[in-house]
């Protein structure tokens, strides 16, 4: 069955997890390009991320395809030593996904993203044509449907739905926004009538927010559409950081971004709450996007699991609200094993020297800080570069 | 080159991080019983794991046989629908272990923990018969070297030194327990006599404590060797969390254990600063335990990068300090790319409502809480509201 | 020079603080009933209070006449030994404040507040005849002006300006209300509109937030006003509390309210932050309220010293921006008299095992959080345990 | 009855708080001098906290002459436009301190503390001859009994308790250490010999460190008389502000000292605690020192109001344990009057930016902090300081 068949036979689907963070930590792909070539270097690890989301209950897998523009590839992929072509990188991807979504039930999605063609102001034919260039590799791959995603700015969306519509497949559009909107000040309940009319029947929001920023956003976009007298299938794939500081353009500015995100990690339980609210919010493509783990993405069809009628896989390996630590030899650590233990619970952080919200940089940057900024790096900084230099 | 033909040398040797916790994330290991069957189910999981270890500077691939002695087995594998036999755990992780480790320049080390049988009190002989059959595997698939590790009490970790002693091959011995020594009540520096007088060649501590603690806890053990006149090389494989609020029993007895650890997450910022700390102070096996992802372990290889002349694969995907920021498009994001800025970032935890330590619970909680507990409720109470109506 | 004289002349006013929380702190007045019979019981108390906020640069002492309603004296005042007659409280408050205010150069101001004859629904009439009753002791002691305060619901203070009016002296009218307007739900902008079309020439904020909030719900007022093309000079008087985290009723719903909001104390730099804000968005009657001390009042005097050309008599005990710790024996507390410390400084809690915000109790409590509190309890869960159980 | 004759009776003496820090915010101390001119400049100021101090269930009160010796007064009042005679102003705190001590039951106690002769390594003659010269007023206003408080030398102290001595009268000595002992490295227990040996026959801590830390080190030094079987009663009066994270000279080199320690400040019921705490380990003699208002003094009265039968004259403005709340309108409000939610309340900072903790300066000052005391000050500063000149 097609993702438009078991949405509108009222099924829950749920998506998979962020692939560029989790593959960081693991090894294969470099912060700040963020790009996916590992889907030609290491095969292997692509693969294994794909099985653990799909063993985790992932309906669909999304091709590793993210930044993976020719654009992009180009202008970051400088720092690879033998340069792979973007059709390689694109058929690997659709490969892999094919092969493990074959382990199972799984749909594969073809994903394309912003470009570095449109923020330079290159002309919509460009940046179509970069779209196209990604969706001939779908086709000949033939993925079951597409997704538009991590979008700044509903204009570029909008080009890139009309080029997968082309396809005549079903096509998913989601922005990385918040409540505030776009990037040029469009507001999601707008970005979303622009995105069905243009032919989305799936639409939403991923990345750049945490799960209830996110969820705020598309109740925005349900009554944008309502308003508009429009109707599509409601998506979510929101980061799996606590982001309640954040602007406009989200965990970008946050001062711990990249690197230092780890105690803004959201546990097992805050996912599952927010399973129940986006269903609750009548969405129902619910997945996650950076941050999110396999045990994120179980925790979704662990939560969901009443109405789905079914566990993953991966929940062999789980008990359902901690009860798997009611046979612990201590009795206070048996005593957690209990839903309102988890469910109450307020975690601390273990930095006593830390504060609880950053202020975000960018335009609202503080003069302390953008004085920082200024400041020259160390020697032995450079003395590392060199050791860069010569291993390469 | 064996491992002690590295450490007399004077290299530095890097450990690997923790199978159970990751594998958990991933879906392969069920937290409570922690035990490690997916050698048998799900090899191509626990041989990925391995290799981001490797990739990431891991000379040390340490079998995947943490809680896989034949009572723990039976005692926690009840829930696995088949029973899979304790051999062919222990044989499964040797095997991949080896596979992985001839991908590169790794050594391969058994490993045995404590046991059920030691903390229901049965007796010596038995509590070796279980050591003995670990090894007996360990020895047909000849591993390079043993490693005694997470033991609470010095007594058996002796026990578990003299059996792998009997292999002739090279013992190291950790411990879990903090700077208040081990459950009994033994000293971090008396363990570490009773060690080497044992037989280990390598000595210190893993898991339990976070990075800082641990390096205090090894700091007393080599203060006790020098009193001795013993000599020994020192060993660290510490949690990736921060653990300031701890008692005796480690993360074990802090509320968020295991489901809520999120926020305690190390930085890999965090593990330069250890790594440089551990190296400093002496220790030349320098590795992790719970929540050690491979990103971790590349820090500790980055940041001895100068003294070792060299860099883990894993880095052609990461920038020293975040250099790899340098090319992004937004000047703040930019800024980032300096070590000061992540050296000094005091990361927020994007939890208002959370608090930055908890008590734990258990033995682990302190005396004032203890006595706090114990309180009887308010006869005092009501004699004082009667003293106000008088006074009234 | 009267009060509209000064501020019509483009003078700046300084208000003075909160005296039920400082006299409670002091031991004079009981939180609950919150009332002022501490004129009559201890009028040295309340005397050496007026004086230091004199001291402190009050340009206003307001009589302590805050709850002095009878029917409020009548409904709280049953814990009082022998009954004070609201006349006498009223009266005494009076010849306190003017005996001060006659030591320097300060104008003495009647105030009235909200009553419980209008919370419990009586009509408009007898509300009216409260505040009258009030009013007849500040015309026989020829008080200088009159302040309308601490009003919830603005069909009531409107009832109090048309009543204070009616005495031809100048009638300042501020409400406890934060950016989400009264408790009717009329916003601040309305709120603003009808205080001024009801006779006040000075409309503004007095307690419930802290001054960041509170100067939003004044700006609120202002564009208000604007928008109606009406005048008046605006006031604010905000607690001396940080509340970021409450609802719309403010810090009354705050779990910390009455007795463990020490935490949440401003600081006296934090307070010329509040000064020069109030003085950018154009306010000239600068006070403050629950909370606030005679250091804080200072603190307005001083962040303002530039603009006025003067320092208020206590700054001879204090330097400006802590630049008196310069002959300080220690370097690193010499180190701390300079400007960019103490504005910059991020002062610790010294509780590690607290949050930094709370979830509001009552109506400020947020929705989600509500919500939580409907949730029925786990029959969900018992259907997962069942699934999870049918699996095994 | 004398302060011996209370403690060896067995009854419980309240002590009373801080007067630099509240009289600081009253505006009639300078803090970094923090001498005790008021005394003679605004003596109805100081007599005020003191009839605050006693309403709130102080027994004894302490002339307020703290820094009150010549070679202090010398050295630090040269900011007061007419020098005013060390005599002059310890005479005026006697006879006003003894002035209230009669309103009551309270005894009046002269008080010495460190001079700058001793930090300046004058000889012992001279600053013996110091506290000759306090103690000729003392004796010639005849106070009850004598404290020497505020050493960080024993040294220093048992020369203070020497002279003291020299009068008949009953001597107090504290001292401002905690746990680590003396600026010397002096151990508590070994403070609390040798000041019982010079003479003293109460001993304590007061100053420099919060409740749990003061109350640790009495401990420490009722275990070093015991081991040399000397007796004297037990003392505390410690500061009310949080200090979990103070090195060994206690709240000085925290960053937040003196203008920043608002969001340590203990709530009443910190003060319960700490009381029951004091009483438990045997303490008699239980009051405060900087940050304590009447307030909190109330709170240790009301605390022991039931082994001493009484409450203090200021609790018929306060009830036990928030019952006061019992009448309030909302039920939410209500709820709080009851001692297990205040007991047990986790008070939120309402500061999401700051830390729960701070690196003290000092010793282990940070190089970054370093770097920053060294920037040089703002112009608006210099401006600021010229007004103040003008002023004088």
């Amino acid at each position: 069955q097609g993702i438009l068949e078991r949405l509108d036979g009222g099924e829950i689907v749920i998506g998979d997890g962020g692939f560029v963070f989790a593959l960081e930590k693991r090894g294969y792909v470099k912060a700040g390009p963020w790009t996916p070539e590992a889907t030609v270097e290491h095969p292997e690890a692509v693969r294994q991320l794909h099985r653990e989301f799909l063993r985790a209950g992932s309906n669909v897998l999304q091709t590793f395809t993210f930044y993976a523009s020719e654009d992009k590839l180009e202008n970051r992929g400088n720092y690879v030593a033998e340069k792979i072509s973007c059709q390689k990188v694109n058929e690997a991807a659709c490969d892999i996904a094919r092969e493990v979504a074959n382990e199972g039930d799984a749909l594969v999605a073809g994903g394309v993203s912003q470009t570095p063609s449109y923020l330079s102001c290159k002309d919509k034919a460009e940046v179509k044509a970069a779209f196209r260039k990604q969706l001939d590799v779908f086709m000949k791959k033939n993925v079951d449907f597409l997704i538009a995603e991590y979008f700044e700015h509903v204009e570029e969306a909008v080009w890139a739905v009309e080029v997968l519509k082309e396809s005549g497949k079903p096509v998913a559009a989601t922005m990385c926004i918040g409540p505030e909107g776009d990037m040029h000040g469009v507001p999601p309940g707008q970005c979303a009538v622009q995105l069905v009319k243009a032919g989305a029947s799936i639409i939403g929001v991923n990345c750049h927010f945490d799960p209830d920023t996110s969820l705020e956003t598309v109740k925005l976009m349900k009554e944008g559409l309502q308003a508009a007298k429009l109707k599509a299938h409601l998506m979510a794939q929101p980061l799996a950081f606590h982001t309640p500081d954040c602007g406009k353009q989200g965990f970008i500015d946050l001062p711990e971004f990249p690197f230092g995100l780890e105690p803004r990690i959201v546990t097992r339980w805050d996912i599952q709450k927010y399973a129940r609210k986006a269903y609750d919010l009548g969405i129902r493509y619910i997945g996650g996007c950076c941050g999110f783990e396999p045990y994120h993405v179980r925790a979704i069809a662990e939560e969901l699991a009443p109405e789905r009628g079914f566990l993953p896989q991966a929940s062999e390996k789980h008990g359902s609200w901690g009860d798997n630590l009611s046979m612990h030899t201590k009795p206070w650590v048996r005593a957690r094993a209990r839903k309102e233990y988890w469910e109450n619970l307020k975690p601390a952080s273990g930095r006593p020297y830390c504060p609880s919200m950053s202020k975000p940089d960018g335009w609202g940057v503080t003069k302390g800080a953008r004085e920082l900024m200024q400041q020259k790096e160390a020697t032995t900084e450079q003395q590392l570069k060199e050791l860069f230099q010569k291993q390469k």
